[in-house]
């Protein structure tokens, strides 16, 4: 939480977010958790608004992807496959003198001079040992929190301190992260630390019943990927989609909701054919390049992977776009060749420029068929799919192409093989059976996955929606105005409604019958208490787009021309129309969809 | 997973739920990890159906409650002051003999003989003790199977097995439940186990980094209690109402998704007035009996806790029947006051008629102001809210009235002060100051809590229905065709788009301007392949209530009185209707909803 108070927009942003209810620290009252965040009335309108919006874009308005809602806790196994169990770790250093852990990768360098102590045990103990400790003293500082710390060190595990006069002089160490960054002690050498949480299912806590808080939501997917194939009865290309929680223990939290321990992913599995088989098909595939403008058509039958990893990347920023977040908000990254993992074919970060930074919102990464392919080994179950179109294409083949795509196939499978350490024999056994697997319509799909944030999302809506202007407080002065301009789509409320007085009752029952005709469509909000412009106010902070007055002119008392219209304020510009109450919700319903 | 097999009904619903990608158990290429369930394609849109009736009937439709969306992971003092640390655990006894744990309630008694055994320690290794054992042998079975099991109890203390000359004869016992059911061995005496999955936060795994995966979805209400009030501008009678997932380690996972150790709930809390506050504001406290048919109005202002717990349990109801569930099909128990928790003032289960038995699918508890008493107790924060209306009606009081509400007060704090282990002294004093807050129109607000388990829910919908007639097939022959009659507003897939043959690009053309018309504002499924009949029987059992073909008569080919229209056929009622397509949207939106 240090942070954000250095940056003075993400102060005011995150006290914005606490008074009107959008996040709020997690068990407050009991001094919070670090890295856990709740979300108030609005945050959880918000949230539920951008989820369905994904959700409904993916499953409802597609032919192409159906959804998945799996547990947080999975067999264990399943992170063995995905590799989380060996890799999804940091690496981390004890401080022997202070016991703090860090970071290895978040220790800053720093110059001064290390002191190098020889403690030895109490000799009348009948012990005899030795133990070296040292400590950095930063350049300019007195020497003697050195010594101190190495006096704490030796007396905590019974031994006796070296004496000052044997101390040898210090040694000038420059930009060196082997020392505490808090108190100078000597660091242990990097451990790596798990970064997945872990508990025990069952009665019986022992190495059998370990389990994991799932750190991503993708392999639940994977998992499930041959049963949900069946069911649904897809072919490729197909996706499965799923929302849900992940947790991740992060030894540094940071960036308010940015980076927390809890959080929620959107994450899309898009199984496609592997080149070879498109290849066989069509006679060609299809380069990112080459679909140019074509790229947000839904794919044809000569879409590689190129295309398609093309093709979701561009889907995914309209998306944001029809979201709220303009594409110049956003960035879009290619990962180098250096940075993918080695199983990635190309990733490409969507970045949103937040006040704190430019960081990423989503990845899209082209993983071909390596997930798939762990979960077949280590299950034992086969994941591939029979693709009839490619078995009737491929006897048509000549002998040359079978032979080429052949190849390449098999050639690929081998080097996924070799590289997940099978041995050399039994991967050229298996990569010989998979190439003739292809050639009579099998193969293991392969995954173009665009993952998303949803905290991180949230948080980029809130922090693109924030903005301050000037206007007229009651009496006509000009007053800074912190307006939340959230795209209709996802604000929390769609409209107010509001009586022009609260104590004339054919006003306040008007209101009310307008509340009634809205509020099945949308989420509404009534208030009477205040002054109008306060009133007002209140919902531009909440960043309801349109505010409805209920006035005297509504009630016909200014002639029968008005009566029954009524004043939709627009939040942005501040400015009003009359609306007549027979067509408003029509007009309003339009807007928020 | 033993039990549905035994229910022939519920051994054909699971095995739909699996067929139909409704429910498959979690992990299952890895043999499955038992408790945990996954939802699939139709699951997951069932269960985002009724999450968002329950949320948007709690929240857009009223005006007294709002949303919250808490961590699941919170700080672990929460779990101290609801009384989950302590209490909420199950009495486990392990078997001596084989090793394995149960629940001591789900030991079944036997009757048999029991042979007592002295095994003592190797004297050679100069220690000298014994140690004793026993096993049950169940009537009319051979002995040896206890000594063998002696013998190996033994053996692994590194101790020697008495001689079989030297065993006592047995004794005859009858019903004990103090030997395990699967070997016979000697149980330990019941020791408590906590149902609160346990993990560790940050680097460190100390008692100081514990936490737990909730338990309950209530707990973060009451913890954001005065954060909610506060930003939501409420007055009591107000509620709080979240959605999420809760853990459980449940020892005995069972009958199918109802009792898992991963669950979903649909909480709300609903804070109101102590009836003393009411008391003094109206004058009087209306009882449940008295609401009698009004329940289902919005409260009064002289509605206590018992005109509020009978509305919620009553308009609890009426959500279940509009989802659904007719009334019939429902239990209501009144708990009695046995069975109530100290602090609950009563609670009515809401039970459904499963097939393994009527089973509760939610509770509405009248919690008092318990639970954020605890949390004011334990966070060392105020709980309290002030209430201008008590203030203002507190003064008017006769002197008489005034003393007997606050004594009422008072003895209703001190109680709960002294009930909580809270020394005399010290609670007798905050009972007196609680009191003085009273007359300032200051209290602690007490809860109505109706509480639904998300996924017994589903499962209740599911079985419901379920539902199997008679159907003809292609060529006349009545056969059993299965159904899921889901309500329309639950239904996964609302509406089926047909071309009557696909081979007919005509049809296929209009077919899918129709599913294109649909889409925007429901789920769509299209289906072109095999007979049409075989194509309604896929929609029968995927619940899909409407199906819309688009036949010759649509394009016009029958003469022009029929072009553009389509038929829509009645999934329960197997009824078709011609419907112009250009009213079919208004139609079916108007049975969705």
């Amino acid at each position: 939480m240090a942070e954000p108070k250095e940056n003075p927009l993400m102060e005011k942003i995150v006290s914005l977010c606490k008074r009107r209810g959008f996040i709020f620290q997690s068990s407050e009252i009991y001094g919070g958790i670090n890295g856990f965040w709740d979300y108030g009335p609005l945050g959880a309108e918000l949230k539920r608004n951008v989820k369905e919006l994904w959700w409904r874009g993916m499953t409802q308005q597609r032919e192409d992807v159906v959804g998945l809602e799996a547990s947080i806790i999975m067999h264990p196994k399943i992170w063995e496959a995905s590799g989380h169990t060996s890799t999804f770790s940091d690496p981390m250093v004890d401080c022997l003198g202070c016991k703090r852990r860090f970071r290895a990768d978040q220790i800053e360098p720093r110059s001064g001079l290390v002191f190098q102590y020889q403690g030895a045990a109490d000799e009348s103990s009948g012990k005899f040992c030795k133990e070296y400790f040292s400590a950095l003293v930063q350049t300019g500082k007195p020497p003697e929190s050195a010594h101190k710390l190495a006096n704490q060190f030796y007396q905590s595990r019974g031994m006796v301190s070296p004496k000052l006069a044997d101390i040898s002089p210090p040694e000038k160490v420059e930009n060196t992260a082997r020392y505490c960054n808090e108190c100078g002690g000597l660091l242990t050498p990097p451990k790596q630390f798990n970064l997945m949480f872990k508990t025990y299912v069952g009665p019986v806590e022992d190495p059998d019943s370990v389990a994991y808080l799932r750190p991503e939501t993708a392999q639940a997917i994977f998992a499930q990927f041959k049963t949900v194939f069946e069911v649904s009865r897809q072919k490729t290309p197909f996706g499965i989609c799923q929302i849900g929680k992940a947790f991740r223990n992060e030894i540094n939290p940071r960036n308010f909701t940015f980076r927390s321990r809890e959080f929620e992913q959107m994450e899309l599995e898009f199984f496609i054919r592997p080149d070879e088989a498109i290849d066989a098909i069509s006679g060609r595939v299809a380069t990112a390049a080459e679909i140019g403008n074509r790229k947000s058509e839904i794919g044809n039958s000569d879409w590689g992977w190129e295309a398609w990893h093309k093709y979701w990347v561009e889907e995914r920023i309209r998306w944001y776009e029809s979201i709220g977040l303009p594409r110049a908000s956003l960035e879009e990254y290619w990962q180098k060749k250096d940075e993918l993992a080695h199983y990635a074919r190309a990733t490409v970060d969507i970045l949103y420029k937040f006040p704190f930074g430019t960081q990423e919102l989503e990845g899209i990464a082209a993983r071909g068929d390596f997930d798939l392919s762990q979960h077949q080994r280590f299950s034992g179950k086969p994941m591939s799919v029979f693709d009839d179109e490619l078995k009737a294409a491929w006897v048509k083949l000549d002998e040359a192409k079978k032979k080429e795509l052949g190849q390449r196939y098999h050639d690929a499978r081998q080097n996924y093989l070799t590289q997940t350490g099978v041995p050399a024999e039994e991967a050229a056994r298996q990569a010989r059976e998979d190439a003739a697997g292809l050639a009579r319509g099998n193969y293991i799909p392969h995954v173009i996955e665009p993952s998303a944030g949803v905290d991180r999302l949230i948080l980029a809506l809130i922090c693109h929606a924030y903005s301050e202007d000037q206007a007229p407080d009651e009496k006509g002065k000009l007053e800074t105005r912190v307006v939340m301009r959230f795209h209709p789509r996802v604000a929390p409320i769609k409209a107010a409604v509001f009586p022009l007085l609260k104590n004339r009752p054919e006003l306040v029952q008007k209101a009310k019958q307008v509340r009634e005709l809205l509020r099945p469509h949308m989420t509404v909000f009534y208030d009477e208490t205040g002054a109008i412009g306060r009133r007002y106010r209140r919902q531009d902070e909440a960043g309801t787009p349109f505010g409805v007055t209920i006035d005297f002119d509504t009630l016909g008392e200014k002639g029968p021309e008005l009566k029954d219209t009524v004043t939709v304020r627009d939040r942005d510009s501040m400015k009003q129309e009359r609306v007549r109450i027979d067509v408003l919700l029509a007009l309003l319903l339009e807007k928020i969809r």
